[in-house]
């Protein structure tokens, strides 16, 4: 399959976590390798001189950067367990419901512990409403791949570690307001790709205090 | 092929555009209807709940949104002359560049018109920035697909008509800064799919100037 699997990422990073489960559900095996940010090894700036960001995957000769590129190349380049559907209308469907979950959950996510007055409440309603969108869309299936994990879980469930540090800034509860969420996370968590992938929510929240202290947040 | 293809879109839009060249290049026969953004349609409506926003793509029962979904949709239904490469790294660089497109020149672009004070000359440096990352991914090649039109090409050639714009509001000229890309976008225009789809630049500027006035930009 062309070489050796590397995968330069942050234990705490969402993005990184996608990537991880990727390469469990396919079966690959890599070397992980943590990077420090404030540190970026010269293999990292490298392999993704544009962004310079976490997670890259390289593979062999090869580097791919940004997380839904790198599960799509995973996706395409080791066959079994397929992330994405054949079909190209439903191709197009599981791409549009990840590209939310970058566009809409994340960004609303953000904003809750990075925002000072009133915007983090906003944000709070915003990051809800966006999660009650994705349960309409979920609806009565499993995943949001149907009867198995597929690529809007993919890149969805990696901040499910991250409700804790929301819910703690923004005030809410995400079991309260999305059961179908809080119950998908749960199906989620029982598969060995994404509970071998899971971070601790409590040190999630430790990362997000130190980065609201180092960028002036508080 | 599963039916009428029908495309919600605005003119101007270079988003839109993507679309449009995209299905020129496929030789698919549509159904175009402008929508008026301050006055949506029940289709577009219907057709795009989460984001209403043009452009959508009817194919039948279906609807798609988001132009590089899009786009992706279109090159996987019909295979004819293919805009995403065969090889999954290839594909994986392409689809890099195209959001490198949405995440960087997009963004940096529309700051050069919509931000006041040093904020569009600050735009404009990131701008021209960006077209120089992609130059250098251009190369030599005539193409960012190689030989032929591909789909970073789609993803970038919809901004060259807005580059006047940029131009008249960020005080640069892109010819000057960036030969490489100038170059490209005449070759880009000399394909009837780019051509048919190219809109008037002074029109672009007017466009631009109305949004100033009425969003406050001014």
């Amino acid at each position: 399959m062309g070489g050796e699997v590397i995968l330069l990422d942050v234990w705490s990073s969402p993005f990184g976590v996608r990537v991880r489960i990727a390469l469990a559900e396919k079966g690959v095996k890599y070397e992980y390798r943590e990077e420090v940010l404030d540190n970026k090894s010269e293999l990292l700036l490298k392999s993704n001189p544009v962004h310079k960001k976490i997670p890259v995957l390289i593979h062999g000769d090869k580097c791919v950067s940004e997380s839904l590129i790198i599960v799509q190349y995973v996706d395409e380049v080791w066959k079994n367990s397929p992330l994405l559907p054949e079909d190209p209308y439903e191709r197009a469907v599981a791409r549009f419901w990840a590209d939310f979950v970058d566009k809409k959950v994340y960004e609303s996510a953000t904003r809750i512990w990075t925002r000072k007055g009133d915007a983090p409440a906003e944000a709070a309603k915003d990051f809800i409403e966006s999660l009650k969108i994705l349960e309409s869309s979920l609806g009565d299936k499993s995943f949001f791949g149907g009867e198995k994990l597929g690529f809007v879980d993919v890149a969805l469930v990696p901040f499910v570690d991250w409700f804790h540090a929301y819910e703690v800034h923004g005030g809410f509860s995400v079991a309260a307001e999305c059961p179908k969420i809080d119950a998908w996370a749960k199906r989620c968590k029982e598969k060995e790709s994404v509970s071998m992938a899971s971070q601790d929510p409590e040190k999630i929240l430790m990362v997000v205090e130190r980065l609201k202290k180092k960028f002036g947040y508080v």
